[in-house]
């Protein structure tokens, strides 16, 4: 049995092909990588040519499906280190774990690979539609890092809402954080928001809280990489910051993810590993703290919407 | 009358001749710019190859005192001129008004305009051994932005009072906010750290709010642009956003600058103009909104360490 075709905004495939736009490269460059096998696979994660923690775990998936389908031996092994690529997204986890049962049987290791993305089109509906209520007319909404079809199989998370808030027709402009070091903000979204034809500005980080003071903010939305069973978020760095300061405006300040996302196993916030990368990407020449994300406590979060309800 | 010999950190004259290290080279070329006339020192502090709060008040009454020297016709439009160069720091305008009334006599001129560079040294010793004494052994401190000798004539502000509590044995880290888009921190903190052999490390600005919860910072420290009379202060771009995360974890958060840095006609920070800058800056090749400053009201800030006592 094949890869049945499917195409999302940075990932598709069919057949024995697999390919990821390559992220890094965005917005001057739109290159799609032909994935050779699992091995390329985690090299694309791990330098973030795919990223985005529903993606890394479709895509992650979807690599392991194809090494099943090739009779690629060691099957657990290989699932194991796709699932050790990185260390705090846990849909990445989530999605190897659930295919791990199946391995023995390579036809439903490829469907249910397939259905997790399936799945995830669905799920970004779902949470596009209910929490896009949360947005009035007039609204100036403040994002940080990207949250969008570059991060799922479907329309995203924070920014899918945003989006479609846009296309039933409410007004809003977004302030975008570029979200330093790797400018996922100042890239990503803007490639994403042009294409939308949403009005939007980029701001660096720093300029945030006097965004929400100056242009008078009417919420904050992100997505997660890991939503602790206490509620806790671990979302790109930067998040804390902004939640620290959407508090202290009286800003909402929402968290939107796929239920892909949450980790029971983990109690609160504390207990999530947190990657820190190169201090190469922070191209300070000088010694540097480079963790890739952090933690927003739950009592900083207006609400966590996922496609299942509120968390 | 010819300048008398000074020399600072990035601004040295004597005679007839004015030079600035230009700042937007740091750290990785060392360049010294002779500056022709008034003009090319306007260019200078409005490129930022001459920055700082307090040095381009000194730097630009140098250049005043040096036209009148050379016999310059309409000597007031000139100063007017200098004076308008950048908006939002009232060390500029204090330096040029003092000069102002003294035009008639270019050798007060000279001698005053000199006064106010060693009046700079004074001070930052003053604001640096009152305030190094908040500093305890083993202090984690977080800064922003640059502020010490590249900002001054003497040792700076901020990273003055670091420096100090260094040279008395104090054993401490600094957090150095990169602080974008011009990277003041990373670029010029760094440098002057390095020199000065104080341990520390690069966060991005997203970060800060991460590392006062992971690294236990004890205190933050910042200089400032512009200090209204209520004690409001403009100061460089994400100060605000620290000044909450810092109010947040009931760290101290201290803005120390001369008394050159007061605007007792701006009742509050909300009648500070704030300078916005060209979006190019932030390399976003998108709508960008780009203010140079922002405002941290007298609520958030435990104490204001003039040369002069607190504010």
């Amino acid at each position: 049995m094949s890869l049945p075709e499917r195409t999302s905004l940075a990932l598709r495939f069919s057949g024995e092909r697999i390919e990821v736009l390559d992220q890094t490269l965005l917005p001057s460059r739109e290159i799609w990588i032909e994935v050779r096998d699992y091995r390329h696979m985690i090299e694309c994660i791990q330098r973030l040519a795919v990223r985005g923690a529903p993606l890394i775990g479709i895509a992650a998936g979807v690599a392991l499906a194809r090494e099943a389908q090739r009779g690629t031996p060691q099957l657990h092994d290989v699932a194991m280190r796709l699932r050790a690529a990185r260390p705090t997204a846990v849909n990445l986890m989530n999605a190897i774990d659930r295919l791990m049962p199946k391995l023995s049987d390579p036809k439903t290791v490829v469907s249910e690979a397939v259905r997790i993305f399936d799945e995830d089109v669905k799920h970004c509906e779902q949470m596009a539609e209910s929490a896009a209520r949360l947005i009035n007319d007039g609204d100036r909404i403040l994002t940080h890092c990207n949250t969008g079809g570059l991060v799922c199989a479907g329309r995203g998370t924070a920014l899918g809402v945003i989006t479609k808030a846009h296309q039933t027709g409410i007004k809003i402009e977004v302030f975008v954080d570029e979200t330093r070091p790797l400018l996922q903000g100042a890239r990503l979204n803007s490639w994403e928001l042009t294409r939308a034809k949403i009005p939007f500005r980029v701001i660096t980080d720093g300029m945030a809280a006097f965004a929400m003071k100056k242009h008078s903010i009417n919420s904050v939305f992100i997505g997660a990489d890991r939503i602790a069973k206490n509620g806790d978020v671990a979302n790109k760095v930067g998040s804390y910051s902004l939640a620290i300061a959407a508090s202290y405006h009286n800003i909402p300040f929402y968290v939107v993810a796929p239920s892909t996302t949450l980790d029971k196993n983990c109690a609160t916030g504390a207990d999530i590993p947190i990657e820190e990368r190169s201090s190469s990407e922070v191209h300070a020449n000088a010694p540097v703290w480079n963790p890739a994300f952090d933690v927003v406590p739950r009592s900083l979060i207006a609400k966590i919407i996922l496609e299942s309800g509120e968390y």
